[in-house]
């Protein structure tokens, strides 16, 4: 998985500072995560192949996590887009949207199909052979989710010195990576566990934005490879972050450490803060792996 | 006046070429003229003061005129903005941004005004004691319409010399810009003409984005001192232009020609030119004062 932020702040765009939105990169699979305004010109200017991307998951309607997207939609129609795109957001999306493609009279002429939600439970939204994408349902001012990416287990990796060492006909190769035991050339049965090793573990990302302190996600973030958290203010602004439902960098320490995640990104920085690195020295004296966000950094997960 | 180009650019955002969004200042007046997506971005790269914008222009309802609107709606909102917005566009675009905004739950904290448009004659939209600004019906995909911005002619211009020669008493001179005659010391009447100058003749600024060659307008934006008036293809994708009802730089030029405009600017250039010096040429040879508009670029009128 590669995770290559657009944008990580909050509320206004500035020249300098993008509203949320991220491209999660899942073998092959481009995943958009919510859509500020700017965020085609932000896909452009990281030169990611956008064309992709398939499915586009919006946390909630406000609008620094939206309101580039119905720009977006347009420019894959005059890019000529044939594929299917597929939105998933809170319920009302699907009318912001396609009144807007009405007015101005430029349906896509690909085929645009929405899934709106509307659970306070956690939702499976995608899943193929390789990873499933969850919502996290979220305590903001509005109805909100955030969404966790897994990936299955990968096949067993064959060792493939120790079969040919023990002779095993290659013809059960594939098969051996799918579980099953091997057979030599004479008839002979090799358990599988003698001639693989376990898959590689899989990864998972949490993506967690916007949110008050909201401890109740903790066990379905348990153990995430990566949890991007919102941290919009710092503890000396507590008093705000519970008005406006947002977290404070302590707070989404607070929640990493309970998770006990490998790694936390925090982001959507309030613009009151000139620079971002106390974040990260406040969310470190909770919890050590924390990373900043920042428009056009690239973590690998 | 003074004209801001802020985005002159069409159909897709890219990273260097903002989609169309204006800002004429007149006599401390600011008005905002379409808005692109990343509008409000551009203003704060270009340093307006865009707080005083109380009068939005919205030509029509394609994306790369009117996607940035609701983001800066917004953002005046968390601004703290109190002053009333106008906003003057066709029929549909109050549902559009009410829509969005009720789904936010952030509903503005300051009046916001919706003027819609339906009709295909002129139609006065705003006029206070130093300007007047109407509609241009264009000719496009959609309802569109261009804006003109007159300045009302300034008072005549005291003479102060000549009317100090002749002893004009000093109580008359208001009244004589206002063009009464003035009376001296022993009561004698000197005509207005002979103690004032001309006013400044009054500056004119027509915007006719998006539009087929259309010379109908001419007409209505003769003799005007700047016309904004988009270019959207060359000569040599002539056809391209009948098909979806846009100007070439040639077209725009015969309408300058047509109607003895002070200056042409050009805009709306098509993704597809690299640069945009050929549409100079192209234009001037029909008409010989013509500029390129390009993001960023301020004109003085």
């Amino acid at each position: 998985m590669k995770l290559t932020i657009l944008g990580c702040h909050s509320a206004t765009p500035r020249w300098d500072a993008n509203p949320t939105a991220q491209v999660l990169s899942v073998k092959g699979h481009l995943f958009l995560i919510d859509c500020g305004e700017g965020t085609q010109i932000q896909l452009r200017r990281f030169k990611v192949k956008f064309v992709r991307i398939k499915h586009i998951f919006i946390s909630h309607l406000h609008g620094d996590h939206f309101f580039g997207l119905v720009g977006l939609i347009s420019t894959f129609r005059l890019l000529g887009r044939e594929a299917e795109l597929h939105i998933y957001g809170p319920k009302g999306i699907k009318e912001a949207i396609t009144l807007q493609l009405k007015l101005s009279n430029s349906w896509t002429n690909y085929p645009l199909l929405f899934h709106e939600l509307n659970s306070k439970e956690p939702v499976l939204l995608y899943e193929d052979d390789k990873i499933t994408v969850t919502t996290i349902p979220l305590d903001h001012r509005v109805y909100t989710n955030g969404f966790l990416f897994q990936e299955k287990p990968g096949q067993r990796i064959l060792n493939i010195d120790k079969a040919k060492e023990l002779k095993v006909e290659m013809s059960y190769f594939r098969k051996i990576k799918e579980g099953e035991d091997g057979v030599t050339e004479d008839g002979k049965v090799i358990p599988n566990d003698q001639i693989t090793l376990p898959p590689e573990p899989a990864k998972s990302y949490a993506f967690c934005s916007d949110t008050a302190y909201f401890p109740q996600i903790v066990p379905q973030i348990k153990k995430v490879s990566t949890l991007y958290h919102e941290a919009t203010f710092l503890e000396e602004h507590h008093q705000l972050a519970v008005k406006t439902r947002h977290s404070t960098a302590k707070e989404a320490a607070s929640i990493a450490k309970e998770a006990q995640v490998g790694k936390l990104i925090l982001g959507h920085y309030s613009g009151r803060y000139a620079n971002t690195e106390p974040f990260q020295l406040e969310a470190q004296e909770i919890f050590e792996s924390v990373a900043l966000a920042e428009d056009g950094a690239s973590f690998e997960i």
